[in-house]
């Protein structure tokens, strides 16, 4: 079972901007820490940074076949990018959607997400633990999803 | 410690109706796991649903003093009650916002939600397996908020 | 059968407030009117009226398993409830939504009906009668449903 | 006492278009049954059908002198014509907007009536049994309103 | 002469909420300000608090013959509850509408109310003197309308 | 010289209905008094009334090489026919178009007139005498065009 | 009878600024040409103009007992000035708003006058021939008032 | 097989008006092209012209059981029909509208198309020519039809 | 202590004007009532009334180290005026604005006042006797900044 | 005569995701498709597809000077990006727009072109067929501007 | 060649009112920089500041033939005055519009400038440097003008 | 000190595309210019133009710790972009916003700039000078920050 992990822009600044907004954790130890969590659970994973729409498009493509499922903070582009929302649709796996801060108390753009009408489940305002919580939820998709393939199976 | 967890209007219908929508799962079967998990976490847990605005109002405000966090489903009124909302505000405690389906995907109307403007924390789309990932979580955020108040009374 | 009819707030004040707008009539005569228009169709009949929006919830609740269509007049909560258009879509039975007045052709605010949306039909401004039609409507609805059963337990 | 029943467009393909929204009865059928309740009523009728704005404007202004009610279903022009609507006003008699299938619960742009604005009543989603309970009810007004007049002639 | 102060919801929580916002002034001091200043205009009066619309809904309608005016802070229900406006119109009272801070100076979801469109008149944003301004106000009323019967009596 | 005036739906129950809004003068009485102008006017000019969209086109699209000018009153289709404005450009004769009533004081619908954006020139709230006008702007109009090419002929 | 004529901003610059939009004609030539029409007429008449809002208004009360009717063009402030317009709503007099474009077919701000709301009867895109056309109406409007009068005298 | 070209209001005109927009082609010309190219195809062909659009419904609907498919180029209902659109979806053919305009960089009204929602295909801006292309479309969709019908005959 | 009372664009028409909306009473009046009022109260009182924007932003701007609070009635500018709302906030002094009518209850362009954004409290629809209140509120207020003041200084 | 064809965001995907909307037909096969039509036309190809933004933008600006017409399917970037409608601007070739389905009876987001509005015409419904009539088209427009050449150069 | 710098309301309190937004120079020292970097440039200046939106239409219209460039900064003005945009567009001169603070980072209200939308360029956010800067871009584009003058002069 | 400049999509199209808009100068000799300037300033400077929001993002990025001040012209990407708003928020250097024309006066989709949001001051509509106004500018700006480092190291 592998879950990868996109990030979306600026995220690789975390720890370094606005730090009341997001707090002092830097992206590498957000990653370090579902890796740990990851191993324990038995999960494969793999973690993925850009600032840029076409990549992000291209990461979650190349998902299709290779992984089992998605965690992923589009940032800035979950209020403006159709392209990724369009990938998300595209490789039809499960997506969580995890933004740090509470994107409801923010911003009025901020308030929509394009791409969280397309995920399975939405986890805002959580900080860093966000990604944990996204862990720990994606592991039970995945074992009911093969609950229900064995299942399945047997008929 | 303890975690009062909020139940909105409907919700005692849950594993009755539109079971394509929200699963199988009673509210009585949520409530149970939710009990034997705070018993793991040592945490007092106290559940509580209603169809009236006004009493959930009430609940809210009893709360001021007598718990620690409250985990909260408001339901039909995420979006149109601001008499939730400013009790919310006014008891100040760590709120996290429950949704069973992912809110972002369905009518319009259901799109906005009022409370989880001035919720901490927001999770949508997981099933009753959100009320778990939320008792996690408040039990990170309750330990956090002791670790900063020892820490200040050393000082 | 049995049909439960349910009217919202400030419907108990009918003949007292508004006569310009809402007519003379009490809601006791109202009722009293279709009580015996009932007797005369052979369905059982329950009254209810309510200011609480939680208490119609309540009641269109305990319609499920025990009567067999409902008729409401959500007045003021027709163009805000939530919370009641989900209780309709949980219990689904058959619904006629009831207005006195034309609400297409009253405040802005009037025009648009929450509820309507999830009611099998709507009635508006045929003062009082509109209940007499609205019982004669949901005795034909009944009807074609029992003879819908019986054709289906006969293959 | 002469009631005319006046159809919009596209209503003569009832039976033959959309069964699923618009059921399996033809516009003849539909009128054949109002023709034989309104002999029971003691009610003249007449049945009038154009995809024509412009001959539902000629039509309804025909009504003046000449009929005592219209039973109208505009079906799209419900929606965009403000010349109907005006025709409508201008012949000031007691007019039923009748729709077949609950507006309140379809397109956006269906939920809007500019002529409902200006109808006494109105009836939605009831099939063509709808038509029927307008004839009932028409038969009230006019029975009213004979009334009131009856009673001034006595003063 | 009877005035009769209705409390929306969380108004309760006075002094002990928002201090920031609200002031620290308790509801109970506040009715006991207003008690005193009525007594020494020959006023009788009544408190009355409630977190539940339909409660408030019940409030205002036992006021039809009971009472002479109607001092009421919808609170949070000024902006959603059509059915405290309604019942505002049913029983066609003076009312004034308070509210404790200057509310179009806030949120934007609080400048426009419902219910201030049905009052005689409003006062925002005098803190808890708003309500000693509106007894003085409602006394003024209250004389003028008892002038104007004598005056018609006389004719 | 020729001037067609054309007049749009329901124009023709002018006198007959809505007199507080319309007066009580009948579209032949206007007509006459036109007539009688234009014959002073030295001017040649036809009239028609339609309640049909497509004949008020069509009567548009005749005056090409055959008119000099349209006095137009589009009536309710001023404010939904793109057929008419698209008819009236294609012409491109001087247009005047008049209102009885002063639409920019009624229905917020009534206030936009989509034809209007494409006349020379508007006339509202005149009543019938609003006709007249017309018929003095417009021979002052064809004067202007005769005067500049006969100039031009001239050069 | 006498007849104010009120012009607003900036239409002291006719014939020096935008000739392609309002032509070459001076803002005297038009009043000399009202002049010689009005000593025709009988009527007497006075010019003003301001780029002043305030002494727009100012002017406007001042016909209060001292003029007849009001031929204005408020310009610019057509679409801004609520104080304009409840002047002229306060004194009560025959007004004719002119506009020397067709404000129609110009920037969206242009097409909603605030002022021609309250106006008697609207005139635009007729140059400056439109104030000519104006002072006709504004002759006949104090003819038939004045008729009106001295038939209620008879009575 | 056999096509019907359905062509809306003002298309009469092309070639004669507004050149710079439509070009210098006529309507005949269009069609005596479009006539031979389907000759080509061995395509049955019909054409059809209307301002009216009740005409243009009742086309649409004699299409049931006597054409194949239906080029349509609405014009000016494109953008106001509901009639229309409800007729083409009531017949159930392959419909592909043509505009020979990008009305997608026209004005703000011209870009929503009613009709276009419920048509299988949309073409644009290619001038007279677009028809030639939907013709193309139409022979290749046509084709596709009748292969699968072989196909399930097959089976 | 001195207040300066400033009364916007066509006040000084009152008991002039639209008698059923504002009432009998005239502008001098009213102040003449402040005056003495103001004299028991031991206050310093001003009258300003003007019909333009500018010379209200001037008088606001005096008041600048001269007056200790405003009682504001911008009437037509409240809902227009950016220049009034900067000049208060500019002067920093405690404003009270002052409604004759309620303006909640009026046409829709008058509910939303910039002005009020900006002021410490509002009083609207009190008729005449708002100001008698806004003095009372007013005193009231510099009263406590005295005590505030002296407060400080003991300390 | 070369064409450059362009592919926007997940277009790559084609016959490997959401088959019932975009069909089995992968890009590369119409890619060779239109590669062979082309040959037969005459005409110079080139393709292209890029998930991002930024590439295509560049894409579009080599073709100044290199390419003499682009056919391009923005995909996601319709809807969003002005960045590549400024490219198609500054490059002034004649461009057609091609979206497999159907846009207009899509989400409602996907149903405005930023860059159709700059496009010379529109293609939309066609599936891949839709590119074989681009190719058709551009081929005529080419011709027609061939021909427009050589005529001036006669000149 | 003159210049003339023509300041808005409340811009006379400047280094007096919201030195946090406007830092604390005053009016008087930001002129006599400008006058002092003309007097370098050789240029003529006129300073002039009101409060009225009358007199700053006035001072613009006087620049007609008078000066050669407007450096203005309307204030609240810009967001709500037709007046002084047609003013703007009357005079047909350079126009540098300035503001002190970034007005796009500040209320939703002045973000739109009506008057930027006809002035040759904005500046906003530099404080009082802006009014510099503002001098020194005008004295480029005389130059230009000059230059380009000069150049047809010779031609 | 150094200066970054940073250039969005199509600006490398300066000179060769839309001349009537951008003039006629490239983005090299703009450059070339700044170069000269800042030389003279003796600031450094670095020039960096992209297509790809991305790059602009990381360039924005690599600017932490790297340079002093940013001048930029996102152009496309002003309008669209949150993630270049977010990156410019997260560095936290003084920005300056350089539009080339006066996007005041443009398409409504131009006129609201999310970077300009976040930005300390914006130029627009000065053509290729605004940069050298930008420059000037930034001198300005480093310096006073230079200036008040220095008095605060002095305290």
């Amino acid at each position: 079972m592998k879950v990868v992990v996109i990030q979306g822009p600026n995220l690789n600044m975390l720890g370094m901007r606005e730090q009341h907004l997001y707090g002092p954790m830097r992206l590498e130890d957000i990653h370090q820490n579902m890796a740990e969590v990851a191993k324990q659970q038995g999960l494969e994973i793999e973690f993925f940074q850009s600032n840029f729409e076409g990549e992000i498009v291209d990461r979650i493509q190349e998902c299709l076949g290779d992984a089992d499922g998605i965690i992923i903070n589009p940032a800035a582009y979950s209020h403006t990018s159709i392209a990724i929302r369009d990938a998300l649709l595209a490789v039809r796996l499960p997506v969580i959607e995890v933004h740090i801060t509470n994107i409801h108390a923010r911003e009025e753009f901020r308030r929509h997400s394009l791409t969280a009408e397309v995920a399975s489940s939405v986890l805002a305002g959580f900080g860093p633990f966000g990604y944990h919580l996204a862990l720990i939820a994606m592991q039970q998709i995945l074992n009911e999803i093969a609950r229900l393939k064995t299942q399945e199976q047997k008929v």
